[in-house]
């Protein structure tokens, strides 16, 4: 069970009770018409997988989530819906001075339709082209507002040259930690119950994790944040 | 129950035993790069309560649907899974030469990505575009192939001059009937498990029903079908 998972990694008893975590996850939507949209193949399973073992520990979670028929996994988890890239931005700001820790799951755009219609298109011409425009870069914008108590970790999925694109994203960012999934490991990454990750910090540390179930995954992440504090 | 309210239209027993019915559902997704997509709203419960239907009345039923997480309504249906406009094209073609009734409900993409990534495109410009290209258009490629002694169902979802609209796609795809969906209706449409329709056939004559559960709305579409056999 997650509860044994969590009891292997380190005592769980109230290890974050009176600390706030708030956690984003999913995908977005970006509109192109009323009825089409750009998204992309995040569940939000890792994110959920997060909100519960953080729960478990006696946190105070809040979960941002992109559309998904996922449940919400306890009912101590405060849950904000949210569609697009900017939904998810204000509703993240919103709960960020407030959270001792951080945890960018979510898969948002970064991009969106620069000029979405208010009609359905209609289908005429042989080609035709989305001009889209750069999504607010939450992380970025996290991670210039970030207090020396507030702990922030990101995610990272890369199609080459992974451990590169994820340094620079970590230090870019001001996170913590950047945790890095690759889309070349057969079981990890969207849609799946396992995960393969690796972990670095600011020190540039790497810690390479088999695969496992996301919970377990979950409870490897949480073990990592709790030795910070 | 779904049973109680075929019996309500007609007479149930085998009215479909040795006819097969080739049923579309759900969206489709378009690749731009191995994690984003262009997708729409669809979810499939409209296409996925006709296959119930149709099966429950003796019907050898196929159907063709993009990402859903529904799960298939009677175990006699035969499931194809397809996730983009054209492998929902190539599918639905291998199945029509074959179908006595064809019902194309699914929200096929009518634009895909000219030229998808291999890799993640990388978050850089501050601007750029998506060159997109048609798909195929699957209802006028079977009408065109269409048999005396075929019939078939379109769907069209249209946002402004919806009378219109509907008529010129059902001569011009040469369909049997077209089932219009607004988006004005309250209750209507994506997502919802309730739907209220308009239905045209070839003579014009125009057909309102209010708003219904998707499986009434199934056994009405049903019953139009039948009474053309």
């Amino acid at each position: 069970t997650i509860v044994q998972t969590l009891e292997r990694h380190f005592s769980l008893q109230d290890v974050l009770v009176g600390k706030s975590v708030l956690i984003t996850a999913g995908p977005t939507q970006e509109a192109i018409d009323p009825v089409r949209y750009i998204s992309n193949h995040s569940t939000g399973k890792m994110g959920f997988a997060l909100a519960r073992v953080f729960a478990l520990a006696g946190a105070d979670v809040t979960l941002v989530c992109g559309p998904t028929y996922l449940i919400t996994p306890e009912p101590t988890i405060r849950r904000v819906n949210v569609r697009s890239a900017q939904e998810m931005y204000e509703a993240t700001a919103a709960a960020f001075p407030k959270a001792h820790i951080t945890i960018l799951n979510a898969a948002v755009a970064d991009y969106t339709p620069a000029h979405p219609a208010t009609e359905k298109i209609k289908k005429k011409e042989a080609e035709f082209a989305i001009e889209l425009t750069k999504t607010v870069d939450i992380a970025a914008t996290l991670g210039t507002l970030k207090r020396p108590d507030q702990l922030m970790m990101g995610f990272a999925l890369e199609t080459n040259n992974e451990h590169e694109h994820a340094l620079g994203k970590l230090h870019r960012k001001n996170l913590d930690w950047i945790v890095l999934n690759s889309l070349r490991d057969a079981g990890a990454g969207f849609g799946h119950d396992t995960n393969k990750i690796t972990v670095m910090d600011r020190q540039e540390t790497v810690a390479e994790f088999g695969l496992k179930t996301k919970d377990e995954v979950a409870a490897d992440l949480l073990s990592i944040i709790v030795q910070k504090l």
